[in-house]
């Protein structure tokens, strides 16, 4: 079966975010004096085979803890769902 | 009222993901042979001050079409929500 897992990759909350800043900094240029925080996260979309959404499931969890999360600075999340045809 | 809007911007289906290769090829290398495909982008999250929820939305909008997306490779999505105290 085909899923699709869409994997939230967030700087934890004491990290220094110097690109929200820097996106933070241009917004409030532009005239939006309104916007008081802006982080900046990534958003990674997987497309993978598995016999089934447990083994999905873990397959997208093993892949964030080896490669697309670092754990010292990051947190992630992510759903899972069948990949559209 | 204070707003979270959570904004996902991914590139248009027809534009060329080198990022995305990359991780694919990493996935590849560390045993993950069943992954398919993967598209890397962004996930920003942005806290505003805004009077309610219309207002709130035409603001992240904006700043979306403004400055956080490139509309020719990019597309956006968002949702909102009060933001957490």
């Amino acid at each position: 079966m085909m899923f699709l897992a869409r994997v939230y990759v967030t700087l934890k909350p004491m990290v220094n975010d110097p690109q929200g800043l820097t996106v933070k900094g241009g917004l409030h240029t532009l005239g939006f004096a309104a916007v008081m925080d802006v982080r900046v996260g990534k958003f990674i979309e997987v497309t993978l085979e598995a016999p089934g959404r447990a083994e999905a499931q873990q397959h997208v969890e093993r892949m964030c803890r080896q490669l697309l999360v670092n754990p010292v600075i990051e947190t992630f999340r992510f759903d899972l769902e069948p990949a559209p045809v």
